[in-house]
């Protein structure tokens, strides 16, 4: 990966960060692009995006998915529709704005990322510019910092918890914590790509990830690309691979963790934290602080999205259940924070005791 | 279901029996037909088979698939062999049949039924018969008596096993040890028939089982037509349910349990079975004494067959994962006898101390 400066004169911050492994998502100045991620790794499709409502369906329906990059996306959902009613008023672009956020709000329930991101695009659009054109700046510029500081966050989550990586490991993952489900550089897997850098020769083992095989089809994609050796296995072999002692290390990212350190995260999650005890392997979650909760005391509070039923009994468009059959599809679970060895953030490796090495953090930000 | 006496004159046994929630495979006096597992559950299409080698293929390719109906199958494979070449004197009957037995032992090296089957056609060809009709005679009445009594042994682990069910109760089972595994009534699902016959009302968890989904379609496809409530999950989401407390009871099958319990069966179930003993929840395998392998002291002598890497990258005859990806795929793993609350078998339930309850049992027998 070559150095390369991502700059921001708005923000006056200049990250040396090198080129990330995969580009998400970018802003073009006027329109929104996103690597369409429900035809990958078959197709490398950009989607061009003008609309609130065209963001709120992109996330909805996984087009873009992932915490922090579902938070990215929504901040420049409102940029759009500030932009796309702009000559319509200052009354007329904040209440579009506003509704934006409201729609937004509800594209999916779990993830803290996406209302980190709206509070923030909120208290924007709550101050005091009062020209149209100042108002659509201050938007995408907030939408642009908080893509930047994520970009930075994956980054820095990757130099603190290469430390963890050793030559020779086997790592394992779930779902897709990596750069497509960031700015670009990811979370767990933004610590294989910085360990990777320096040299550190290792190996993932790549949990599919059903329903929606986002192991198979994005992470095990992003690895292939970087390089790094990979194997991909169904979600049920994980448990046999560390009885054979072949995992020494899991690492997943998370959608939103609570105060004492309880962590939603993609379903499986839980029993992947469950087996890791078992065999006392090392069980990591990096996330960037945009998906910490602290205001919440336990995951009892995260709400969990259930997803539609097809996801389960239709893959590749056939259906492989009965017609009929009842299904339960939670697309998130909640691991304890008891079960968790280690938060990676961008500010270092947070350990128990939680809650109090978590709000430590806090008080300082 | 209503009642059934399975009868044969050779075997002078008669076994009152309801009629089976399926019909897996039957010999039809020239050939063995098989409901193609394959194609289950959009089309309920019925194999002729008439050679060992294509018994041998539909076993290897899951046309037929479970322990006890691998086994049953292999014994017919056996019979067919010899009646076609019956013909052409004892000497090349014999030759056929034993190179049918080493072919077919071939077809998948875990499930000990399909040795257990197919030593006790070795042991009725190695008998004093000497004409061609009279050995084909014999090996056709072995097979008919290895379904029957699997079809009984079936029968018989649902008649122990129910008292296990309560009303209310959710189940939670993984692959498919229902009668498509077998001659008709199943392992693990023979308990929940012999119960819902007992008007004792119940609901079940599915996993679909990846690679090969046979919970997906072939577990929640016979439930189904039985009338039993049922609900299709993804494998990684039977922790979550458990830490809901949504699951009161696990049992599933086997494929070969060693002398001290240690059991084979479909990859995932060893991760259900921590799973289980995490979560306090009482951990079942049902299986049929022609599953056991008493003379093998643990797991570590039981052969894994590895799979097709396809079968996971590779889904309805899509390609999932990138082209290239490097894939593990275990059809089954080894789940220690200390994790096993209890076997059910035809002779009842047999609980710990193993291998001291277990050894008890074969010395009877």
């Amino acid at each position: 990966m070559g150095k390369n400066i991502v700059q921001s004169k708005r923000l006056r911050v200049k990250v040396a960060l090198p080129e990330p492994p995969v580009r998400t998502l970018w802003w073009d100045g006027k329109e929104l692009c996103l690597l369409d991620q429900r035809v990958l790794p078959g197709r490398e499709r950009v989607l061009r995006l003008k609309t609130a409502a065209s963001v709120y369906q992109a996330i909805r329906s996984l087009q873009v998915r992932g915490a922090p990059a579902i938070g990215v996306t929504a901040a420049f959902g409102v940029a759009l529709e500030a932009r796309r009613f702009k000559s319509q008023g200052v009354k007329v672009m904040r209440r579009k704005a506003e509704q934006a956020i409201e729609l937004l709000e509800k594209a999916r329930p779990t993830a803290y990322n996406l209302f980190f991101a709206l509070n923030r695009m909120k208290e924007v659009l709550s101050n005091s510019e009062r020209t149209p054109e100042k108002i659509m700046t201050a938007l995408v510029s907030e939408a642009e910092k908080i893509y930047l500081e994520d970009l930075r966050s994956g980054w820095e989550i990757g130099l603190w918890g290469k430390s963890l990586v050793k030559p020779g490991m086997n790592i394992l993952t779930h779902c897709n914590a990596g750069g497509l489900a960031t700015s670009g550089f990811g979370t767990a897997l933004a610590i294989c790509y910085a360990a990777w850098n320096d040299g550190i020769r290792f190996h993932v083992y790549v949990d599919e990830t059903r329903p929606v095989l986002q192991g198979a089809r994005l992470t095990a994609y992003e690895l292939q690309k970087a390089g790094i050796p990979c194997t991909l296995i169904c979600d049920n072999m994980a448990a046999f691979l560390m009885s054979e002692r072949k995992v020494d290390l899991v690492v997943v990212g998370a959608d939103r963790i609570a105060a004492n350190g309880d962590t939603a995260n993609k379903i499986g999650t839980y029993g992947l934290a469950v087996l890791s005890r078992w065999h006392q392997i090392p069980f990591y979650v990096a996330a960037p602080l945009s998906t910490f909760h602290p205001e919440i005391a336990t995951g009892l509070a995260i709400p969990i999205e259930e997803r539609d039923p097809d996801e389960v009994t239709t893959i590749t468009g056939k259906r492989v259940a009965p017609k009929g059959v009842k299904v339960y599809n939670p697309a998130f679970d909640v691991t304890p924070g008891r079960l968790i060895t280690g938060f990676i953030t961008e500010r270092g490796i947070i350990r128990p005791p939680y809650p109090r090495s978590l709000s430590a953090i806090f008080r300082k930000g």
